[in-house]
């Protein structure tokens, strides 16, 4: 599955470890869970946490009750717990009602989920919006519950109180900013997306580390509701969005794939598919559809942002997606890493990409008296650097970027903005 | 050759039926032939019957003598009509000038035409514009032609008459109209064009009885002069003709075929298209040329109306082309069901095809509340239903139209107007 | 390699003579060789000599000293001429400066280029705006010098003087033009660029010998600094250039291909891609890209002149490329001839396309009333001729140029052409 490029590599381990302290918090929409992953995000980057009452309006939606368990189980006849909160988190559908009562099997059957086909995981259902409670449980445990009553304890609390959100921003030389934005809802389920989590905290520390020519703006929201209420509560502030990209499924060995943004060849998608095409290696790009996480928010037509949305194994098309099979095993310190070094250089391209003017337009300019050009004439072909600095001298005509000529020439990026950096350096191109 | 979807169908065998009996008349631009098939289609739709006199002149055209046929054979020696136009209306070229004389088959010759490479089957011919005469004829019996002298007998009338078509209006809710365009000039030849014929008549009587957001415009016309002379005498209400589609060769057992408008990407044309891709089965889509049927009058650059070209299998890529080989066992009941189909799914879209604005479209709006979400969250993949919703959402911006919606979310256009209805009913949606 | 349509031809024997005629001298980008080239040019077609003075700035270049050699060598100690300029011209690197010395094998090592991969032919290398000097050799050669000390003598002159080129322009009825340009910078190469120089000649005599709607300016440059000149000389009247293509490379026994003007798309590109598609051979198109030969600098973005380049196999693509082993035998006279002709053909192209309109374009016209219809109807397939009228006539709406209806139709410019004739002739076509 691993691309040989993908190599074992430090930050990779540090990001998987990061990973295994959260994977056993018990994540939802809003409580504790949330709280207490953002806490340990804090660790490492500075955040910004934001407390958004109950009842709320934010755009078409009110922010639901907090919800937080203190224990669930279904208990059989002989006191044994059969279905227990304490072994998985994934065994209570998610924001389930307080409930105490005891049924017969028969009863309590419609409150049972399961996967025929997958008969050894436990799959993970929500019920967010609809008064509702629920036990999922692997299948051949299912198939074993012997009639009888069963005793029903789900110990929650749906209450009054908040939903809860991390934001940091990294303001670089410009207000123009890119979005990083991750989800946080889903409870011990690893890929699906502590992965992203991670991503998404590690990037934020590389960021810090260098100058920037953007602002960065990364989020750690709940899923659908958390970015709506991040939309909602930045109306105003929009229009800095320049570039952005959601982190999803980020951690499991498959090819990375982009889903391009709403707008289909924004810079951002542009960035991404020129960094996954050179990498020489397997990758997928796909094109927005109004299916997946919260690209689906900011893809919006009344918003429309430029919003991408990077992924291994897209969600829905692995095994081990939503259930208990996507674990720590199944996300991978390279393709963690990997996944970093693709944003890294995506922003790397977004960071430098822009418009540039050939001072000397007319002809080529003499770059051999410059000291840029081979004095030995006659070589068939040219050196690669001599190449990325005809293409930037051809191509600086205002109206082409660094990356339309790196696509054009079929050039990294990298080399076309080393050639434009020797060319500013000789004053043979000036910005535009 | 069929493809699985093709079946057997009532309406099918109703639409042969109705071929067979209009076979034996001998049709031709003008004349008795014309008025008696527009009777049998007057038996079964509302026919307005136009009569335009000889010597009119429409656009750079003028309507010829009418030519009607009492009798042609060429005779031998012996008295044997060896060339019988009561055998087969064939046999006689089309507008063949009245002849009594007696000739030796060297001086016949001239006038024979047969097809060496299909001996057994009747050449059709015709000589519209030039005076002139001849037979048409099967190769292996001109072969046998003893020499000789020979009578030849044309028993025609070329007269100051009129040309005859046949119109039908169905009114709708717009007086944007579809045009439906068929030739009626070609004599006992089934697939060309009596396939076109039964087609558009049987249209004709399903449109009518149901609502119609559209106006729909059936016309029976002479080829070539038929157009052109209802182009010109209805020169001023053209802008009315939004979309149109003319009807050949429609019944034979080869794949679908459509034949695009001028303007390549009309309306009309997105919908032929997308129902013949969302078939799943066989089809070809074929640019405009002007050559063909009447598509290359009402695409003439003075007019370019929306009018593309519904097919089977297109005109001289069947061997029976314009011989005697195209009759009625060439032509399937399924094949005349399909093509009544395909046209009806095209003119549906059509019919609701429009932009839409969404009254939410910051953010999705909480489709849950409004009854049209799954309750239960965390399945891997969407119902289609609510996929359709999502598309429809995302992209009514008041700039796509359902059929955009439907062609970028490949899902069928049924789908995308069933969410838009639904959408509608609660106000998500609302006319742009 | 030969596509078959190549057949042996007169002309190219006379192309590939004059090319042995201009083998042996010793051309540079300055000098009396150019001179002397150009004098045999001028037996043929009459030619305007420019003589542009040392120091001459032209746009971002200076004019530099011409170089002119007497006498090269590299002598071992039995006085042997090793290395010797009178054996090959290709031997002294281009533009070395006068050398009297005499050193060990391991000074003059780095003085010597050879290519071990191809051992027995001599590179082709020049310097010529560092100064410097060297020598080219076989490398089996090299390899045979023993220890011990060499006498160097470069008996060159680098002195003021000038820069030398041909021009040649044919008056058409327009003062719309193009440019035809090969350079005449190399030694002994034969397809790099004897080939050039004469298609360029023979396409003067050939364009000549006809009455022309455009005019014609043939030049005759060294590569980089000559083209550079003439752009520097005529900025005022670059308006002027309509169409241009750069010859180079153009006498190998290769597929021809050309390569577009920086533009992608101009009416040039198109012709020759036309004529190349058409032909039914091997051919290939490519884009382009500032590598190359002069078509860099008409096409820097200051000018952006529409000029392509014609070549058979691109430079750097054929092992002989820039060595000895580019000589005569390498160049073909029927390849110099269909390069010739493949240029003619393109040049058609530009002489003839242009927009009409018809002039009776509601409907089609009654062709056969002007003698332009086949007068008997029913036939499958329409004569060539007929098809051409018709298009012709369908997209002459004074938006398609004639190129454009050949490109749509996929039928040859030349049958456009003549029915657009046949059409203007009645009069159902005028000028748009």
């Amino acid at each position: 599955m691993f691309a040989p490029s993908i190599q074992p590599s430090p930050t990779g381990d540090a990001m998987h470890e990061f990973c295994a302290g959260l994977y056993p918090i018990c994540r939802s929409l809003t409580g504790n869970g949330v709280r207490e992953t953002l806490a340990r995000v804090a660790e490492r980057i500075p955040l910004d946490l934001h407390e958004v009452p109950t009842g709320t309006r934010v755009l078409d939606w009110t922010i639901p009750r907090e919800w937080n368990v203190q224990d669930a189980a279904v208990i059989d006849a002989s006191g044994r717990r059969v279905i227990d909160f304490r072994e998985s988190n994934l065994h209570l559908v998610g924001y389930s009602v307080p409930v105490r009562t005891t049924l017969s099997l028969a009863e309590l059957r419609p409150h049972l989920h399961s996967l025929p086909e997958q008969p050894r995981v436990i799959p993970y259902r929500t019920s967010y919006y609809t008064e509702s409670w629920g036990f999922c449980l692997r299948h051949d445990r299912l198939v074993t519950l012997a009639e009888g009553d069963y005793e029903v304890r789900i110990d929650t609390t749906l209450t009054d109180g908040s939903l809860t959100y991390g934001e940091w921003v990294l303001p670089g030389a410009s207000t123009d900013e890119v979005l990083i934005s991750c989800h946080i809802c889903h409870p011990s389920l690893a890929n699906d997306n502590l992965s992203g989590i991670a991503v998404a905290t590690f990037l934020g520390a590389a960021l810090a580390r260098a100058p920037r020519a953007l602002s960065y703006r990364i989020l750690f929201v709940p899923g659908t509701i958390g970015s709506i209420t991040w939309l909602a509560r930045n109306e105003a502030s929009l229009g800095n969005v320049r570039h952005g990209v959601v982190l999803t499924c980020v951690g499991d060995p498959g090819r990375p794939t982009y889903k391009k943004s709403r707008r289909g060849n924004a810079e951002v998608d542009r960035a991404f598919v020129h960094v996954l095409s050179r990498k020489g290696r397997e990758h997928a790009i796909v094109d927005f559809s109004p299916w997946g996480y919260d690209e689906r928010q900011y893809g919006s037509p009344g918003f429309d942002l430029p919003v991408g949305c990077l992924m291994r194994t897209p969600h829905g098309q692995f095994a081990e997606y939503h259930t208990s099979a996507d674990d720590l095993d199944f996300i991978r310190p390279q393709a963690l890493a990997d996944s970093l070094a693709v944003c890294l250089d995506a922003f790397e391209i977004l960071e430098g990409n822009r418009c540039y003017c050939n001072t000397a337009p007319k002809g080529e300019p003499q770059l051999g008296r410059r000291g840029l050009y081979d004095p030995v004439g006659g070589k068939p072909h040219p050196p690669g650097r001599q190449l990325a600095l005809l293409w930037t001298l051809n191509l600086s005509d205002t109206r082409h970027s660094l990356l339309d000529i790196a696509e054009r020439s079929g050039l990294d990026f990298a080399a076309i903005r080393a050639a434009a950096d020797d060319l500013l350096r000789v004053g043979l191109l000036a910005p535009a």
